[in-house]
């Protein structure tokens, strides 16, 4: 049962970090054809947003491991 | 059942948060596009933002460490 | 069977809590690029907002620690 | 069998009402924005609103605290 | 058998009401920024709109009741 | 087995009237601030229409409370 | 196994009913606020609506009532 | 396992019928009252769209009283 | 487990013919509400396309009296 | 089995090409409202999408009758 | 087993063609409606996707065939 | 066991492709519809484009192949 | 179960693999009807996206490929 | 059971990852076009995103081959 839990909490994760990551550098993609002077900060801000949205799903990541060593 | 009790509540979360924080950074790059005179308030309610998002799926994942110990 | 309760009933709450919080924080961020002199109020009622949307997952979150205990 | 629907009943009320009062909320950021003159009155609305909303969700609560005793 | 129709329910009952009150507030809230003078007879009408929205999902919280003394 | 069919039946009921309403009078609510002085109208149209939206809810909730007595 | 047929159909009818009538009736409203001269032919067109909406559902009530005396 | 499937099939049945000629009404009222001229073709229309929209659903019903029987 | 399968083919054969004559039909009635002088070619089509939408479903229909009678 | 599998195929053969040929031919109808001149052509093209749109479900079907019989 | 899997994988390709058929064919005769003098390349374009639409779900009907026989 | 799953991967590689490939074509008629003279490297863009698209459900058919042979 | 579990990883990863390409081509074949001189980098870009979109579909098939031959 | 989770953890991550980095190119290609001379600054930007896009995913996969192998 650990080894299924496993399974489902590593696939969730993975879709949901990849729509979140997907949707947020694409919308700075935009805003940076529209205001290319503004590159820095946008991509700080881009990169702060990505650390924090990709933070749940890595200790999910983390417990899906502990699950399969179970 | 609670091993697989621990994945189910570590993959929503995992899904609830990424969505969730992608949405609100990816909303803020673009304001921040728009005018970049106001980043420093714009980032500052961003983060308050991504702290109180974070607070109920990082109780999920502590809620699933203690499944996985059970 | 209590421990699977508590880890849908964790789940759930984060996903609803996180997806309204992030509609409510950009919605925010983007009302304060659009006027940055009223940044007072919007924050205010922005905290008001969070705090009640956050009540009802933070009780599913203590039902949720019960399930795990009994 | 209680345990589970106990789980299930906040869960589903913790969506509903983070939802609802996310949706609320926001529109009245929006609106403040808009018109700040007219604060007074929306935020009366807002609360009226908050109460009534979070009414149903909160006997859902409450009878998923009976579920756990039972 | 009986619990699990309590929690299902309520559960349904709660998403059920919190998404229409909210739906319905959201707009009268933006109504009234748009004309503060009609403030009046739009509190009236989603008074009475609340009160209806919210008569089904009542009856569903008094079956779980029941549903969870049987 | 007649106990978990009252349960989704009512919550299915709840569900279907809340977010009908509330659909029916948010949009008479925008109507009324468009058009205040067709409000007479509007209410009766308003009315009409609420009692035959939950005239099947309601059936629902007696073939529910039918079937939490059986 | 009669008496959750019974529940599955006539929650699925009040549902259907509650979605459809309300969407009938929110554009009635609309219309009629836009022309409120064609009161009238409206009116006539959303009670026949009605009536022939509401036909299927309610024979899905009469099933269910059958199947709960079975 | 009959009686499920008469309930199955009424309640999905209910849900079509009530939800295209909701769909379809509303449309008709709209271009009535876009255009009041036209409203003699239009009812004509309207008619024979319901009379065809509802064949399925009731062979559906007439399948769900059959397997009532059976 | 015939009599299930023909209530699972009926009630969804039901939920696509409703809903994809009512498309039909409303987009008929919108465009003779904007041209009523191409009434006959536009209602020509409409009972074509009627005929060949719902004849699937009613091959549908047909497997499950079938089904009915196995 | 095969009984069951037949409702499925049928069912789900029936929603795919309703809703496919409806949208098909409402579009036509749309198209033909715009450039009656046009309307040969665009009868020819609508003949031949309804008749390979429909191929694959009337393979469905034949499949359906197939699994009946078995 | 193999019955069951027959039905389903022709019911999904039957969704599937028709879905993507139909929404090839109102696309082309949208364009066809928009520039009638470029209707020999886009006819020829629209067969070839038609052709290459369905080589996967005929393929997918092979295998239902084969199971059938299985 | 291997005979349902190589059902599940045939229909729904059915499925993927073809919306796909609809969705690709259908883009490619309405381009080459408002620019004719590019007519040439739209089509071999779109060649490219569904070949590729092709490419894994045509390796989810093998798979499907194998898992019917054993 | 393996054998499953192979079925379930192809359909699935064939379903994002098509989805995904099938948006990426024609957003390409869009823009370089709008800018046939960008032609170039436009292709580059689109060949480096689809190999990098079918970097993990095409893992999930060789794990699919593994699991067929467990 | 361990292969059965391989096979969703693989299926999940490759949907997830086809999706957002579908998303993501997409968008890049559209801002290309719109502004070729920004393209280094872009293609950097995506290139750092679609890493991080399938960063995750691509731990899912480790934990399906893991799971193959236990």
């Amino acid at each position: 049962m650990g080894l299924l839990a496993a399974g489902i909490a590593a696939g969730l994760a993975a879709i949901g970090a990849a729509i979140g990551v997907g949707m947020l550098v694409s919308k700075t993609v935009e805003s940076i054809a529209r205001q290319p002077e503004a590159r820095g900060v946008l991509s700080t801000t881009m990169f702060i947003g990505i650390g924090l949205t990709e933070a749940i799903p890595i200790m999910a990541i983390v417990i899906a491991f502990i699950l399969t060593g179970s």
